[in-house]
């Protein structure tokens, strides 16, 4: 998307489609269980081994090593969750629109995302059990990390925009260094009451058994709507007003 | 899944999933243009490069190389890309089911699928433009290309669960060599044309913008649901059954 035009409508937009992703991410992780050898520290290290530490570290870790090279993270909305090491990009530099201020680069909270989401949100919409797909759990957990790592990150994008829209609304509280005053800011019930009710809705779309002969299935869904409501109020929603903060934060240096 | 307890109707459900697995990955896939320079063979080559050729080639055969590693081929579904120099699992062998015929590792059309994609595919859903996101491009379009081939190399489990149901019909075929005879027996016309308007309706369900006030948006959706229709008809039914005969071929072996 051409970030030199972005406007609290295009902002919105890529929000909302930025829902789908995630839904879509966590339905396909749904398919397996919880396979917890995955996320195992002693897993690997007991085998003979070229790696030691937990699978998912591995997948993500060489993932983001390779995707680097191919130049994915000179994009600003793209955060690695290992950028220690990260390989320089190899193919020719694109001109991605420079639209974020650029102290903005230093923020990236993957950490608390993967903590977050190995230690609570998993267990929440998957099953137990163990069908030995490590990898492409991996590899699905990976793409569940990415989605959510993008769409928190995105508050960088948001507090530009809010930004630009009326700076003086929030310049006092930038100098004043006044966190609570900036996430009060950032925060409308009313609009986050909505996206926990959209998403729930979007959870029930697209986590249906589509049959030809009825519209849903009443009921059951691959993943809960609560939990996508709920993984969005108590993490999404906080998170992201987190990034926001921070990046305001850093506006006038 | 444990595929030692197969049956008609398990094999089915899991057909009808994947339909959702790869639809969700059409939809990812068109949030970017089609970004040809992540198909090209001189993009890469013509700068400073630990590699040539593609980079959709560099990012899906590093990714399979570090899946490799992690065990993913380890289970009989998943089949690589570039399965020539994959590098040896480092992780314990999980004992998967023996289900199939073991002459079934040697089917392995992913050229045919990986050809199609790129060359008929991918235009029919992705609009034309470059926001030079190459590298998530990539990752996106591989995510499409693992939906795609894990479905239709399930035909070798979807012949062996035929074929175990009432061998007596395939055997003289098989003996034989009767290719055309094994395709007329694998094809169902009703049920292929379930199949067609079952996905089209998906593309409708899951990829209509969602809102609070009303559902969907008729007429607008985020992958054509004819385009759907058409990679099941015209490819993804037939490469099946393609995989089915020639799974067959080998079953008395």
């Amino acid at each position: 998307m051409a970030t030199n035009s972005l406007t609290l409508e295009s902002v919105r937009h890529s929000l909302i489609r930025q829902e789908d992703s995630i839904i879509f991410s966590l339905i396909e992780r749904a398919h397996f269980p919880i396979n917890s050898p995955t996320y195992s520290q002693s897993y690997v290290s007991n085998s003979i081994h070229t790696f030691s530490g937990p699978l998912l570290r591995f997948v993500v870790k060489e993932t983001e090593a390779l995707l680097a090279k191919a130049g994915r993270y000179a994009n600003p909305e793209e955060h690695p969750f290992f950028p220690e090491d990260l390989p320089p990009s190899v193919v020719p530099p694109h001109n991605f629109a420079k639209f974020l201020h650029p102290p903005a680069a230093s923020i990236n909270i993957n950490k608390d995302i993967w903590d977050t989401y190995i230690n609570k949100l998993l267990q929440l919409f998957v099953a137990p059990g163990d069908d030995g797909n490590y990898a492409s759990t991996a590899a699905s957990d990976l793409v569940c990390l990415q989605a959510l790592s993008r769409r928190i990150h995105y508050g960088k994008l948001v507090a530009e925009v809010k930004f630009r829209e009326s700076p003086q609304e929030y310049e006092p509280a930038i100098r004043a260094k006044d966190r609570d005053t900036l996430m009060k800011l950032l925060t409308f019930e009313k609009v986050e009451e909505a996206v926990m009710k959209r998403v729930a809705k979007k959870a029930m779309m697209f986590g249906q058994e589509v049959t030809l002969n009825k519209d849903g299935n009443h009921g059951k869904y691959k993943v809960d709507p609560s939990v996508v409501s709920r993984l969005y109020g108590d993490w999404i929603m906080p998170l992201t007003k987190h990034v926001e903060v921070e990046y305001l934060l850093r506006r006038l240096d």
